[in-house]
């Protein structure tokens, strides 16, 4: 969407390469048809030195940023991670520097439906801010720009606080939806499946509130209920997971629980559900391959 | 076993019938291979009034019992069930008299492998109770007839307590079975699932406790050792599972958490693995149909 409105973005690909350098990009949003005539790239050298990189790789495959990052850097570079889960701020400030890094939360359901072709289902709202640091001049353009691209943007004060909120509603329905391969609608359908739900949201809140974080019961009960526009939605693991790719398990379920037990929370469910998706994740890998 | 020492056992039979009419049942124990000529039958009222009735269905066909047992009933006909899991005992209670009713616990690892044909692979006692009373002379006869057939079997003053003794196993191995697709050297050999393994034994003995049923701890640890020489032992749930046939969800995971909740006793991971059972179990069922 900021392409499509003039910026200047550059877009590594990987599988999609080919077929966005010879149709662009195809955004279905709501029912509009956004076609962007995207600059494609295979390797990061090619583009060389930018004022912003948006990363939107998953978790698992971090270790490709460790060659994709270094040419794509000046001494002002931003590092901003659209990723989910805890932990790739910190993979990103170990490298290059805390200064660098910020974070955004995409509370959205889309789907990559086709090589170059996505498709937006509900919500869109990012919510961005430093790592570590409050708000920023930089912070308040990269919000700018993306009010500017129609994209529903805002600044929060406090990133890691923002990042638990966004578990609240992660650990439940994206790990359910391997777990009791579930779709959002199959969960919230189910009484006994939609109480297990808000009842890990419940450990989340108890890990957040351990670190200091508070989240209102009232938030989890909106996370309920804000899920029924969603349909029968496939959270982006339940994708990952049927067709046999990796899962980002412990960036949204392994540290959560990790760092909840260490401020001494009592997360029961979702230390049963990351040991079950620790399993089934690592079967359905051994599997496919 | 009993047959084979010369007891006079009738078998009803559903799907090995015409195998067991032909070939006898067949008994693989560790290595002996005991052959019994089994009277087999289609239907109870070829049986016609007996002293005992040994009752080995899965909970989820115990209707089939309504049109099964009467034919087998004289005055002092007892009922002894060798199901898994809770309410068993009452079903009985309720149709035919608490009177008649005893329940018994197989610990036991054996897998029917074909049409009339048993593996017995590990361990193999069985703990039986009168229903709702303390030890009876019958109780102690039917002891003395399986210890007569080579079985180790005792008399228990509590047989509820003993039923939450078992499920102290049943719960944990069963279920993971199904939602970690796991048998039991899986569970065992993952420190993170084995952890939630004895988790899920932790719920069970707040169930049970709430109740009035003291277990120890230590006993829920030895049921993790004990179950290292099963080897990749896959428990009965897991068997019905994979064929596509109805899981005891009720009578192992449902009835535990019910009556565990109402006796005031906190069973998160219990909780969640009988959401996550129930929705499985119904979506193999919806498949395989």
């Amino acid at each position: 969407m900021l392409a499509h409105i003039g910026c200047d973005v550059h877009f590594l690909m990987r599988s999609d390469l080919a077929a966005v350098r010879e149709r662009g990009l195809l955004i279905n949003t709501k029912g509009e048809r956004v076609h962007v005539a995207a600059k494609a790239y295979a390797d990061t050298a090619e583009i060389g030195p930018c004022d912003l990189v948006l990363i939107a790789i998953k978790a698992t495959a971090n270790a490709m940023l460790d060659q994709a990052i270094p040419p794509l850097l000046h001494e002002k570079t931003a590092l901003v991670t659209l990723q989910n889960g805890l932990g790739n701020e910190e993979y990103l400030a170990k490298r290059w520097g805390a200064e660098r890094v910020l974070g955004g939360l995409c509370f959205v359901c889309l789907n990559r439906i086709g090589p170059g072709e996505i498709a937006h289902l509900d919500h869109g709202t990012i919510s961005l801010g430093e790592f570590g640091r409050g708000r920023s001049e930089r912070l308040q353009r990269l919000v700018d720009a993306l009010g500017a691209a129609q994209i529903e943007a805002k600044a929060v004060p406090d990133l890691v606080a923002e990042r638990w909120r966004k578990l609240v509603w992660n650990v439940p329905f994206n790990g359910l939806s391997i777990a009791a391969n579930a779709t959002v609608a199959d969960v919230l359908a189910d009484p006994v499946l939609r109480s297990e739900a808000r009842g890990l949201m419940s450990d989340v809140l108890a890990g957040a509130r351990a670190l200091g974080h508070e989240i209102s019961d009232a938030f989890a009960d909106h996370q309920i209920e804000r899920s029924f526009s969603m349909g029968p939605y496939r959270p982006s693991s339940m994708i990952d997971w049927q067709e046999g790719r990796p899962v980002e398990v412990e960036a949204i379920w392994g540290e959560t629980l990790r760092q909840g037990l260490a401020a001494g929370a009592a997360m029961p469910r979702l230390a049963l559900l990351y040991a079950l998706l620790r399993r089934l994740t690592e079967l359905n890998l051994s599997t496919k391959s």
